[in-house]
């Protein structure tokens, strides 16, 4: 399977990645992990249970990480940022659980999903408990602010995942419409995450602005590499299918770009295999092979490279330190990585 | 189909109905449907299609009512009642859209379910917007104290759904588990909806705890009479298949008496049918006999009627008043009605 057909290798020499980030927040990361571990507990055994398979389950956490790091980058000294992390977490588990229902996804990070293993049944109704958890933590906290964003980004992710649904099976699909889908329902998240670090510091607009537009342009950068990575990563460094969109018949931007830049009989394949779901072996080897052709996954990494390169603007307003240069370093990760 | 099969008919001169709160509460309740209306709008067009559907579909409205009645019992004469009783409609309806696609529901007060409809997709996060939306009509009423009671609601809720797919299929299942999982699904609701009327109305504790109370016995009466009425209700009438919860292995306390009170033989044909699944041709006829013969669904009345008499005794803190009476008669509707 070609890594990154048809992109360009960097030969950094440092390749950048979240240890920076890891390390600077540790100590908070581990007061997330306990505040989730015992905020995710019920009487009913079965919620803990599935719960923790999903939240245990190897996720990079970068979310509640960019609650953490964007609080200390504003010089947060409180705790805080620990709940909301927490909650932060909590809804992306959520969606996540939902997500892979939807999607009838059999495993996500490497291990079989909670739907494979428990039914649809229990992954719906576990989500629906994450999620009033997410708002139980954050109303502890106390800050209608901060719950008047996070609410609002659940309502929009949630429209983002219904439009995904629009735009499933449909060539005719716009890059505008594919960019409101994964702004919707990955950047909005990581914009309000990154946004509540500024709100808990109590800084004035001006910064929380930068960490809403640091957060959304990371949060389109990561997921246009995802949607390119369904086709290039290596799958057990994913720890998913490659080809899952593929098989899905979700259109991204590495299909899109494809698809306008074949000819005729190209676009027959294309629906054939996209639209009417008539999917043949070969099939992914084939639309892989015209992505390398087109060039369509190195176009796909060059939009989200600007994406990062806009996210990493934003944090100019901050002065430099150990908590920018890591988060700039997570900004240059989401667009290096290979997995 | 016999109606009420084993329970004395009562001949009350004077039939119990929502009426007269629905006569004292019209013009709010016009305002909460206007309101529900309009955030349930989303430039994503499905949203509003599906969300339309089941909000339209005739449900009774009587989370919402209890809402604006009780705050009106509380003296209370300004506007945010109306919002906070569309904030508990739109949890009850998300619940609804999760619970259809987790029992795998075609019919829904004699309409097509949003799941049959669309598919379960769009119905779980449908479900998952309006759930947000929910929350950000709380968050822009404003009161924490509101926040903390829905938000704790809506996770027991979730807990309870859980729990009762645990006892599902399952006639060890105890009657004190059976309590639990009804409390939570559908009495957290009513008592939390009951609450925040004095909440809002800023009353003192005494007749929090009171509408709490109120809320949470009318609720249990509530599910009590659904899960008799599965079994004796008019077809039509209640708008869905009589036997539901039966063909769905649903242990409910009419079987769960049934099972109780019934000889080897009879517990031999409960566990084929409910443990099983194997259900035969006239089993849900045999079913409904056994249920008869042990006057299992006069038991399950007569349980019910208990707690609707405790949540009108809970009112008695409040003086007298058309507010009361109508609350009352909503109680006494709860048990009589026959849909």
């Amino acid at each position: 399977m070609p890594l990154l057909a048809g992109v360009d290798q960097v030969e950094a020499v440092h390749k950048p990645s979240l240890d920076p980030l890891f390390r600077l927040l540790a100590s908070d990361l581990e007061c997330v992990n306990r505040l989730i571990l015992e905020r995710m507990q019920s009487p009913v055994a079965l919620i803990p249970q599935l719960a923790g398979h999903i939240i245990a389950s190897g996720g990079k956490r970068l979310r509640p990480m960019l609650t953490l790091g964007c609080a200390r980058l504003c010089g947060y000294e409180g705790t805080r940022h620990v709940a909301l992390a927490a909650a932060v977490e909590f809804i992306h588990t959520a969606t996540l659980l939902h997500d892979d229902v939807v999607d009838a996804s059999d495993l996500r990070r490497g291990r079989d999903t909670a739907n494979a293993l428990w039914g649809n049944k229990p992954a719906i109704l576990v989500g629906d408990f994450l999620f009033s958890r997410s708002f139980e933590l954050m109303v502890a906290d106390g800050s209608l602010r901060i719950l008047e964003i996070l609410s609002r980004a659940s309502s929009v992710i949630a429209e983002g995942e219904v439009l995904q649904l629009m735009t499933q099976n449909n060539l005719q699909t716009t890059e505008a419409s594919y960019l409101e889908v994964i702004q919707a329902k990955t950047a909005e998240l990581f914009a309000a995450a990154s946004r509540i670090g500024a709100v808990v510091a109590e800084r004035p607009p001006r910064e929380e602005t930068a960490l809403d537009r640091f957060g959304r342009d990371l949060g389109t950068a990561f997921q246009l590499v995802d949607d390119m990575l369904d086709f290039s990563a290596r799958q057990t460094e994913l720890g998913k299918c490659i080809g899952d969109d593929f098989r899905d018949g979700k259109v991204t931007l590495p299909i899109l770009l494809s698809f306008s830049r074949g000819n005729d009989e190209e676009r027959i394949f294309w629906r054939r295999a996209l639209e009417e779901m008539d999917q043949r072996a070969g099939d992914l080897d084939r639309a892989i092979a015209l992505m390398a052709q087109h060039g369509a996954l190195a176009e796909t990494l060059v939009r989200a490279r600007g994406y990062a390169a806009n996210a990493i603007d934003a944090l100019s307003v901050f002065p430099d330190g150990p908590e920018r240069r890591a988060l700039v370093e997570a900004a240059s990760f989401a667009t290096e990585r290979t997995v």
